[in-house]
Parts: structure tokens; sequence; C-alpha cells
């Protein structure tokens, strides 16, 4: 079936602090990755961001980060796994308070920034997070980069893992992200990232920054909503997946579908 | 029935920083206020504490406090009630992920320092707490001051309550705590508090410092950890307790008697 | 002489997160409030708004608050003197290590939010924000609000005191701001604003919102630039002030000509 | 001349949260590497530790790490040499607004934890510190690793250099430190660590832990105050120091005697 999901972090505003569109972008997406007060976000920053999502039928998933709110969570920190599994499991029980308030379900949990990026190579640190998962809640989706270690750590504690894919990055031979700053890594044309997730949804490929065709089977796309050009480009993607009899739906359909 | 709690603050170390003689004191309470990571404790102490908690037959309860760590929280902060409510609501989530994950039952939720001094006499704030309280979970017990409108507010919204009294502190006729600073506001003969201690349970009365019986029908008995001196104290009411036929019961079964 | 300060925060960005038009409103200023890390502003933010100030002849001056970033420093702390003592002290060598590396010199001491707000009324708060002036730099200039207890414990200790108005905000018989929220407590109306600030600069006389006549002597003007408006609103007063032949200047000029 | 100065890590508390015998190991040393809030201290425990300095005669030094209080600053943080460099110049302002308004020279900076362990290999980093240090005084000593990349980039900006030597710990061939963790990196014999720092200082010399020779020349050792053991540690290495005609004497005297 061509279904996917199309997911977006929100709730990363702090105090006086506003940063994303949320109010605009989650009328195009399905799932929404919500800081959980470590990088970004804050409670009454998270009461609002999941009732926003429930308002607009978007799943929310938790959306854990390293606890460095000056570097945004984007600054690698040398944690030890049991500490990153701590930092885990408290952020997706303080955000499931705000889902069980508000009678809303805690689908899915994609970590954030540089937590995000090192357990994707880290297998101790991945295991770690999973089990954190895992632990809270067996029943919650895993979202993480496609072909990463994450994924991978998921699949062994026996969560239900999602595979992420990215509209706008050009990819390596071997399926992992060309680095930001490499020549061609970022994709600014929209077309062309509409072809390329529509050939990753369809027909589960894509093509490397060096010309190999990679396989790949994507249960969602990550997309951005910090700036009016993410939200258009956001709001053109889901236009033209409909256009092209691809199905936008939520992580649960997606991964019971797969 | 004669039976009563003993609750205790666990769990308020922070990172480098060991606050309070925790491994020696679980020895001899029955319910314990575990920090929650705004006013003291982190999620390593969080997960550590619970399974200490656990391994001594230690009843869980969160006892969130202000954003204020450097406060310890025991300083007054002019927050909004709905803001008082969405910490509360992220604390208890925050620790209820670590009882889930390790197998035990979060019991009952009592506010800490300045929050619990403040929702103790303001409305509005009280209504906010117990407010948070219900809707995270309407199971959990609300441990608030005697006579205080914490407990006034949680009756309010359906919530089981239970009044907590103090061994070493005098009581004004009005049934309030004498404020520290006041000459007579700490009792520091353990006999004396001992027998205080007895009457409150057995007869449901307590002298005032003006002279006064005061009635008084409480549920747990707050005690401290923190010294040496505050450990043997609560072993020596502990014992005197037990001596006079009353049992120390965890806060769950001294509810479900009363 | 006709001189009158125009003072403004900037600086109250953190991290990701960007606050306040700085680049466009320190056009129109002579004196910069700069965040120093507890309420708003980091050290790289620091670091870039000195220079800015710098590059753009404004005086720069600290702008301590409580810390309590989650709150942007606008709610009321029970801290003690001593406490906030030190938190001043601390904030203002944090800022100053930027202006003698920047070649800067650092002139004035402004309270930010709540803190300015308790100390304006409260002695013993006041009496220890000008001590922790006049402990680090007895040079510094004091700048808080007209008729405050500010003023009066900075003048003392021993400090220069900068007394400042509003444009946009009415005032009560006693010199006192009328409390936001009440009916007529601001004043939106440009043309009305700069006529106020022009009584206040010339004839040092305010009509208060009951009437009477209200003498203040002002020695600088607080603005704004968080939005679009309030920095048209700021180039407005700017222009205004100039066709009526007062001069713009800083505090140190404006202070050594009173 | 026989002189070097004995260093210790002071300031390290936190709110309600104590660590270290300040008070003990105060008497012992020559040097305070005070806590300046990011890694570990705050005002009221900086204010308090200057204070305590000057009343022991111990010289002043700001000690900053990286911002993270949860880890003090022990874990690695990839923090750009910008960003490094920004939170230098903050902490020793900030710790410097103390010794001004104490009557007190601040005389030297040593990193703290991660942030020291890092900038003593890489040189970007170790560059961005040091310009900090020489940026906002160029009068202020410079502590670091024997043989570091600290040291060198130090000289490279023009600062004067101190060389700190440990007493329990054995070298490699290369004079760099054993890993903790490897058979035989601590010494745990009081009496071979004291025989270790006199021939350091008087020879210039220590064994390394495969045998060879190795050249050092300290100004300073490193020495701790955590425990009982280390202040018995401390009172032992300066008595022997002094039976062996060495005397103690703070930084800037080493330093000008070198």
């Amino acid at each position: 079936m061509n279904r996917i999901d199309l997911n977006c972090d929100l709730g990363e505003s702090f105090g006086a602090y506003k940063i994303g569109r949320d109010e605009e972008v989650v009328k195009y997406i399905s799932s929404a990755n919500v800081g959980c007060g470590f990088h970004a976000g804050d409670p009454c920053v998270m009461e609002h961001t999941v009732r926003l999502a429930k308002q607009n039928g978007v799943s929310v998933g938790a959306h854990p980060g390293f606890p460095d709110l000056l570097g945004f969570g984007r600054r690698k920190m040398d944690v030890k796994p049991e500490e990153a599994k701590a930092y885990m499991k408290y952020q997706i029980g303080a955000l499931n308070a705000f889902c069980v308030s508000n009678g809303v379900k805690l689908v899915h949990v994609k970590p954030h920034g540089a937590l995000y990026n090192m357990a994707g190579k880290d297998e101790k640190l991945a295991g770690a997070l999973a089990e954190a998962v895992y632990e809270v809640d067996p029943g919650l989706i895993f979202l993480g980069l496609s072909g990463s270690k994450m994924l991978e750590a998921a699949r062994a504690v026996g969560l239900t893992c999602a595979s992420e894919v990215f509209a706008d990055r050009a990819y390596n031979a071997d399926g992992s992200l060309v680095a930001r700053g490499t020549p061609g890594a970022v994709i600014h044309d929209v077309n062309e990232c509409v072809r390329r997730i529509i050939g990753m949804v369809k027909d589960h490929t894509v093509t490397a920054i060096t010309g190999e065709q990679i396989h790949l089977e994507p249960q969602s796309i990550c997309v951005h909503g910090d700036t009016a050009e993410a939200v258009e480009f956001v709001r053109n993607i889901r236009e033209s997946l409909a256009g092209e009899g691809i199905e936008i739906a939520n992580l649960a359909a997606v991964c019971a579908g797969k």
C-alpha cells in the first residue's frame, strides 16, 4: 500500500522564547515529535502542543534530547548509556503525562539532534535508548534514521520500528546521509525533492550522490516547520504525494500496514 | 484501626551532589516522596531511588517542586496556577516512567517546599495542583498538610487525600504549624515527640502551643532522613509506635482503612 | 540642558532562541541594558551584543535578573537580600568581562523584570542591589524607576543614579506607574507619548491619570525593541525629540550634566 | 629556588548541596581554583569561597567548566572554540566581581574537568581558552597540565603559564598522565607520592610507569579536598615538603621566581 507518515518537530519553544511555526505546519503533517524539556520545550509548551496535535488529528511522539538547552541538544555530549537511558525515560514519562491528561495516546519516540546522530552510529547508546522506550511502554514505536543502529537496537529489544527518510538530503551509497557542508548534501529544488520521495515511497529506491541506486523502505518522511519556506515545502509535498496516490497516514497506521 | 504511614523525602541528590541518608532511612519508613528533577533529583537518581524503595517495600510517591534547583525549591515563586499545574504533570509523569519500568505502582503525590507551603494557603494554586494530579491519574493519593487548602482542593476534584502531621513541630490552635523561628516551634525532645504522635494517632488530638486541644486525623507522619540524628529519630518513632500497638502501613493501606 | 538618554533591553536571546530586534533598535538608542545569562542572554549573545553596541556607539549597561530563564525573570522570587546581592555581582562581573575584552566601558546597571519591580518597593532588597553595584564598581550608574526605592538606596550607598521614565505608561499621582491591566495604563497614541516625553524632559512634569501634575527629573527614557512597531516607535521618538531641540545622549553624559 | 604552589578546587558546592571540605583543606594550600557556576558553584558559594581564601591567605583563581551541572563538568561536550571562549570570559568575569568586591586579586585560571582534558589535547580549543583569559586580563596566570596543549596555547598568546603535576598519578613516558582505570594509574602510598613530588620539585624528574626518567618543571601540585583522607594527604605533603626545605608559595610568587 502506498502510505507514508510525515513527521515534524513541534513544541520546541521555551518560556518567552518562540521557535517554529507549529500552528501552521501542524495542518500538513501526520506525526509530531514533541520537545520534552531537555533540549527544548517546557511543561506549558508541552501541554499546549499536545492539545494542538489533538485538535489537528496529528499523532504524538516524544522527542527527547540531551540536557543542553543552551545548545538546543545539537552538541554531542559524552553521556554514559545508563545516563542516556534514564534521560529518555524521564522525558517520555513527562510527555506522557500531558498525553494521558488530554486523552491522547503517545505513539512514538524519536530522539533529537546530537542524541539522534550519536545513537545512529553507536550500538551501546542505541541499545540504551531502545531499552528505555521498551521499559516505559513496549507498545511505543521507535522512529529513527533509515539504516541506523537505532533501528537495529529497537528491533533487537522487540519494539516496532519506523524508518524515516529526508526529502531534501542527499544519500551516500551505504544509505547514510551526506554530511551537511558537503557540496550537494542539501537538495534545494522542491520538485526534485518530491520526485525523490515518490521514488522512495513507491519504488523503495533513491539515487545516491555517487550514482548508485539505494534500497529504502521508509515509514515516515521528516519535515520541518521552522520557516515560512519550510511550511510551504511541507504543504507542497503533501499535495504532490496526494496527486501520486500516496496516502499520508500516521505512524501507527503505516506501521500496522507494513 | 491504629495504623499510620511514615513518609520521608528521598531521591534529592543531584549529579555529583549527594544529600540525605536514603539508604538508612528507607528501612524505617513506609512511603517515599521522590524528588522529580525540578527542585532536586535527576533521572539517574530517580531510577536509583525507585529501585531502592522497591527493594525495601516502601511505597513511592512523587515530590514535585518549583523549577529552582539553586534554591532547593524552598523559595516562593510567583507562578500562575496553570504553570504550576503543568509543572506538576510534568514531574509526576517523569517519575511514573521510572515506576512503570521498574514494576512499581506510583501511589501518591506530595508537593515540596515552597510549593507545598503556598498551596497550603492559596486556594487557586491548591486547585491547580489537585487538578494536575487528578488529570494524570485519578487513583493517586494527594498527601498534604493536615487542615490545609491542598486537602480541600484535592477532595473537591475527587482525589483520595491523606493528611500528614509533624512529630517535632508545635501547632497553633487553628491546626496550622507554628512558624519556624517562633520560640517553641520545634520540639527537640524525642520522648515528647513520640507522646504527641501517639496522641495524634490514637486519640486524634494534640495540644496546641497555646494549650487548646486540637482535633487531627492523620494518615501519615512526615519524617526526615538528612542527618544521622534524623534517621535515629525515625527508628525511635517506629519502635515506639510498635510498642504502643500502632502499625506502620503504607499510604494506600492507611487510606483504604480510614 | 535638554538632554536625555534612550535605554533599551538588548541581548536577551538564548542559544537557538532569538528575541528582540537588536540590530534595528540599536541604531536609535543611546544605552543598552544587556542580559547577563540569568533571565536571558548567554555568553555568546553577550559577546555579540557588546560588540553590536560598540559598533553603534551605544553605551553598555548590565541587565541582571532572577535565575529564572523559564519565566524570563518576570516572576517574583522570594530571594534573600544577600542572595540577590550575590546574583547581581555575578552577572555584572560576567558582562564586564565581555566589555573589558572588547575595549568597552561598562557604564550602568539596570535590574530586570521582577527584580526591578520588587526592588522598586522593597528597601532591603534595593539596598542589597545598590551595595552589589557599588562593591563591584563605585563608578557604575544605577538606572532605576523614577521615584523608586532603588534610586534612594543607590544614592544612600554613594552611587550616581539615573532616573528613568516610560513614554507609553500612565502615572499615578504619587509618581508610580499605573499597573498594567488598569484601563488607561498603557498609552497607545505615539503623538501623545511624544508630547508626554517632551513635557517630562523640558518641563519636568507629566499629568497623572487622576489629573495632577507630577514633578519628574528623568535622565533616561525606557524603550523597547521587541517588535517592528516598537522599533518604529523608538525611531519616531528620537526624531520628535530632535525636532524639539532635545539631544539624545548616553547616560554618562546626561548624568554628568545634571 | 625550591618553591612550589599547592592548588586545590574549592567552592564547588551548589545551593543546598555541599561538596568538599573547603574549610579544612584551605589551611594547607596556597592557591584555590574556585568554581564559577557552570559545572559547580553558585554566586553565594563564590562570595563565601573568595572570603574563605582571603582569610586563609590563599591565592584565588577561576575554575571555569562546561555548562553541565548535572555532569559536574566531567562530560565531554562538543562545543565550538568560540563558544568555549565566551564561556571562559563569562565565568572569569563573574568570579572577578567577587574578587574585586572583596579586595582580592584574581591570580590565575585553571579550566575544569572535561574542558581541561579536552583543551589539553585539542590545539584549537586550547587556543580559544588562552585567548579568553588574555582578552579578559593579560596579567592572569594560566594553570594547566604539564606538557599540555593548554600551556603551549597560553604561551603563544603571551600569558604567563604555570605547569601542574599530580602527586598521586602515574605518568607515561611522554609526560602525559596514565589514564585512570589502567593498573597503576593511581598511586595510593602517601610516602611514595611525597617522594615523587620531591623529585619533581627538586630534580625536575619523575619515573614513568614504563621506567623512563621524565623531565618536568612544575610550578604547582594539584591536590584534592573532597574527603577526610584527601585533606590528610594534603597536610602530609605540606609537612613533608617543609621538611625537605621546599617552600609552599602561591602561584604568583612561584611564577615570578621561575
